[in-house]
């Protein structure tokens, strides 16, 4: 069983639900962030989230996290296919750690389909729109051996 | 909504729970297609399963499900990395399908990171053993847009 | 001269006609391997047809027809750009054949641009939907040297 | 139904029957051409060839083609494997062509298994000698839709 | 007609005039701010400039931009050849933009021949030193299509 | 010590003896299978054999291997170079096998100087024709470590 | 300053006006030179055009500018990505020259992406349709350092 | 001889001494500041550290050290492998600098054995754990020649 | 022994002597082929010479070499790297070849050390300057097997 | 049958059984050497062997096995990968050889996958450990086809 | 505490301080060679150097420093980037060795980017001149684990 | 003017005349030192010639060759695809080297097109036979520039 879960989203996801919507929903990323806090309610568990365009402050907050939250679960966007720096990171911290995005990226560009979050996550859920946050958060509690 | 899901799984899915345990998990096949049935049930959708380890047996499944199933969610194990045949299977029936692995394959070999499914799948998920089955269903039911 | 022709159709060529009318046209399976039967009682050939979605199944006719038919026409389907073992079976029983596909591969995506097939083919005929099938039985019949 | 038909013949092809006949048969360019327009009389089609060894010249050439002809059969040679220009300029015109090519270029060196014209092209013929020529003459005025 | 243009410059265009003149020319990039400006105003055109070295501060600049700038001009400096999330952000918030570079980035080294941004970008202009920026303010001023 | 091995031969092999002597030799895959037959015997191990154009059909008798043979020796034809699935089986079942071709695949095409099978096998041997099922068999029955 | 320029429109520029106009804009070529020559008047510099669909007309031409042109803009057209002949021909006579294109070169295929000119040009603009001749000709009057 | 140098430690590099104690040492990073700082004073020269997670931080570092530093000794971590504006930041700066990693990254993943900072390095230096930095600081106190 | 040696020399060799004569020497090229005429006539050899910057010129000077022309020295200049219908023109008349180069292309650009004609070519200088045209015909004269 | 067989070992085997004994067993190079001599014996034929750490010694030695050995079973260690020299030592004496492993390199690292000497041995064997020697031996001196 | 150092090096070092000084300095081989033999008197510890041309020679000496040697270093030279045999001989003798270049490798050629070494190295050191030997030295004595 | 002149011939060269006359020709390797000997006495020059089948030797040679030869003549055979350490050596020496070859390597194997050597060659001759030696002899004698 995890006590805590940490939702972290990356560059752009902040205009969720403000841009393209048939393709990302009409979700915005406030309204997602409160249906999960609810949901973690639900699950008993510790629960906090976070958003940032820039790398530098996103590792930060999974620094912040060691000791603070038993999972992470990351939509790094843009940066899933660019940051080592990230990777480094979770590595860092040794806190076992989901990967989403809202599309399935392995149907839009080349460059998309090397993630280099993938071979150090746990899971990797993609394509199920905001709905993926909740099963990862779901997973998260229920499944995942935290390092505790 | 959704009506009818198939869950089809591929070569070497029979073995779930008779081999590697740590990594897939002691659930065997029957008993997770068991758990699925009932979960479907609770749903209200029309559901059945499928597997073999013969790529023209998968595809003749896939071709017979056309007007019979909303939406396939598949486990074509080895058979992900290598079949174009499968993936114009689904082609040519126009069934949304959801694309699982039990166990995250981009934190396995290099050639397990190229699938030819990903790319006309609805979603990706990945390394949620088990559960993954569960999640994709339910996703499946209620959130996919079917062609009917 | 040749007096004997197989046309053999692999994986989801079952589907022509059912499936993407305006991509494949409207003759079904069924009413293409009637015409061509008609085409080679005029040319006065030896004529049969074969479909599977199976490449074991493909492989045992292939081999059957040693010594039965002097040409084999093959639309191999996904297995053109995937299975070596298609490819040793027409060097097994050392039968002249030719490649066809309905639609132009070319102008499809990237990996459907190599073919295991073409290097071992008498000739590849592509792009000219259920007519293609007639040429290249025409040109079987009448211009193909049979190791006869 | 279409009502004309050019037929381009690319460098190296005035060579025709005069070189490795065991290759490429041994019927010279001028006898294919004349054989050509027999052919098309009987379709009653107009019809005219064409054949350079300098890409300017075929560029020019398939300029005058526009509000001319309806199709294009064309054998590129060499010029298949490198020339961007040709390619541009069927884009130009907007006039279908089909690619033809005397020995299957599959069977030969990597280089010639990439074409610059069959992504753009309707339909792709090769390996039928100079018999591909007539089924490509037969499918443009029966089978391709023209832009007219 | 557009009524209103962002100028962005990336990391260490702030050092713009101050280094390798021979090279980079020796305006200064409040020297070129200035410049442009005065340029904007004969345009008659709402104007402003940015310039960071971190790539979520141009991120966050890029999203304030929405509804309140028809065109922008971006020269991403290393960030071009790097960043997918600055690419992501031109497609979130849909304004067209124009690719620039002081040098002629094809004549350095290899890396710098693929730019995320290109793809997306309405034009690319680059060895034009900083003149290049007042051929993309007028052209984004009289030429390119605004969202409006 | 081992007590029992398999010997698997996959696509084309049944046709062994009957193509290509030359290259493959004159003995039938009957012939082979009786000679090694008598071989076990004097070895004083159990001992079967099975031949299949279809990789289903292998991954089916490799996992009925399961708890009845100690080391397997498989040439997969043509699937050696595509099949995953194939591989994954041999991981599923945890049974050492031995790799084996009758000719020199090396010295072939270069799509064939991959394997997949090669990394998970025990030993691999190529190019002593039909002597080396004898070696292969002779090595498992006395050297393999058995998982037993 | 620079007291000549010669423009080159390369294969396909002949139809600028006449062909996909919402892509290449309704200018006819006749049409843009006129308007080039009306502007180096105003600017008062040496002017000429030229184009031609063959690659060693072009080359002649580049040859004959030695001493006679300051500068010159090409728009290559097809021959940019495939031409080394033509790269060859600018280091020849040395004269300095900018390299356009009508369209986003990037935003197409692939194999656009390559320019064989990038490297020597002294500039490089893409996209600004019809527009973009007349900024590198500016350009050209004002900022080029000829070798003079 | 130099008489001032910076030592920049990149993305992750806070957490030294912090984890993975095994691989990366005991030492923590102000443990590893002090004891270079006091090295400096022996040294005899004018010494500063920096760290930060933020490449645009680092960047903003480096072109503070314009007139401040004669040389940088950087361990960028992760952005050794991804920054090309970090690279970029140094050329503008044109300050000499030593590349450190406290691994030997060429040991561990494939990406990490390309570096954007190493061809524009005066030394690399990897492996030696902390006390590479004293190997740093001694060589660019005693051997780097500045552009003083 | 053989009779005729004809020297073609491809693009941009018409400015031999006349550019970069650190690189390429003063010989211009008619000066050259003077030199080498009367080395033919010392030779006592039929001899032409031909240069154009055209490639189908080039290809139709091969074909009219037939029945002409014993062997042929060819500096094919930027074509080598890019032109495979000139490689073909030599397959088409089957007259031996001397591939040169006035310098040594293989410490130039990387798209240099590719050459279509050299794996069809008797033998290959360059590097030699001008001198190397002069041990091609005497090599052509002395060594090479004619097709006579 | 053949009547003489040498064993080359290449760099690095003189330290077998002394190194690694899990991996490479306990045999020591003289024990085998003596085994195999033995063995060589009872099979009646000429036998030596030889081993050596230098690529020259080892080309020596196979030009002095010219007239005096039927056949070679090379052990080329880390020149395997790398010497092309090795292989032309092969074609230049034209001794049929049979290349051998100790291990499995197919399970190593990725640059062990390529052996310049597979294209040209007779057979290849790896993983059978030192008994790949015996079998090596038996197959040299009863079924490779001597040049003699 | 290690208390014995050998350093080795290879192919052309003998040429050191004779050659190229503004890149290698002016240090001879045998000057630097007796100035590390000093400063291994200061740190007490046993040291021997070896220098040769002959890749099998290195090899020999790596093999008899088994027993003999605590730590290695090695500048390899140009065999750094094509021997396996070198690296094989390392993992032969289990002594951990660092890898040196008196150059900055990574700043030239790109067939230079590459070691065998490196991924075996403890540490890799270059670009620091001669002086790299000495901090080379006092790590191994130091810092590096030896296996007594 | 040169006064001295080596030649170097590698791997296998031992051979020549000895093996596959038919591509190699006839001429011993004594032959042809004894042949180019004269030829360097007429022409009134100091000249050797040196042979050897190790890499370690060659360079030896090539440095004792520094202050005593102007110019180098090698072949070296294989090693020409596979050493940096040779390419290093003439590098080291800086005397000026012709490379050369028997055969056209570039109408071999795909592995022969490359030549570490090529790039610091001042030419390259391949497939005149023997002969090729004596039109290097003579234009190193006449032609090259020496450091002297």
């Amino acid at each position: 069983m995890v006590n805590s879960v940490l939702v972290i989203n990356g560059p752009n996801l902040n205009l969720l639900g403000l841009r393209e919507p048939q393709l990302y929903g009409a979700t915005t990323l406030s309204q997602l962030e409160s249906g999960l806090r609810e949901r973690a309610a639900t699950l008993g568990i510790k629960f906090d989230t976070f958003q940032s365009n820039c790398e530098g402050a996103i590792i930060d907050r999974i620094h912040q996290a060691r000791g603070e939250f038993d999972v992470i679960v990351i939509n790094a966007g843009g940066l899933t296919h660019t940051s080592v720096a990230l990777r480094d990171a979770f590595s860092g911290v040794a806190i076992p750690f989901i990967e989403l995005h809202v599309t399935n990226t392995h149907a839009r560009e080349e460059f998309r389909h090397k993630s280099f979050l993938s071979e150090k996550a746990v899971a990797v859920i993609m394509g199920f729109g905001v709905h993926g946050y909740y099963y990862a958060l779901d997973h998260a509690a229920n499944n995942v051996n935290s390092k505790k």
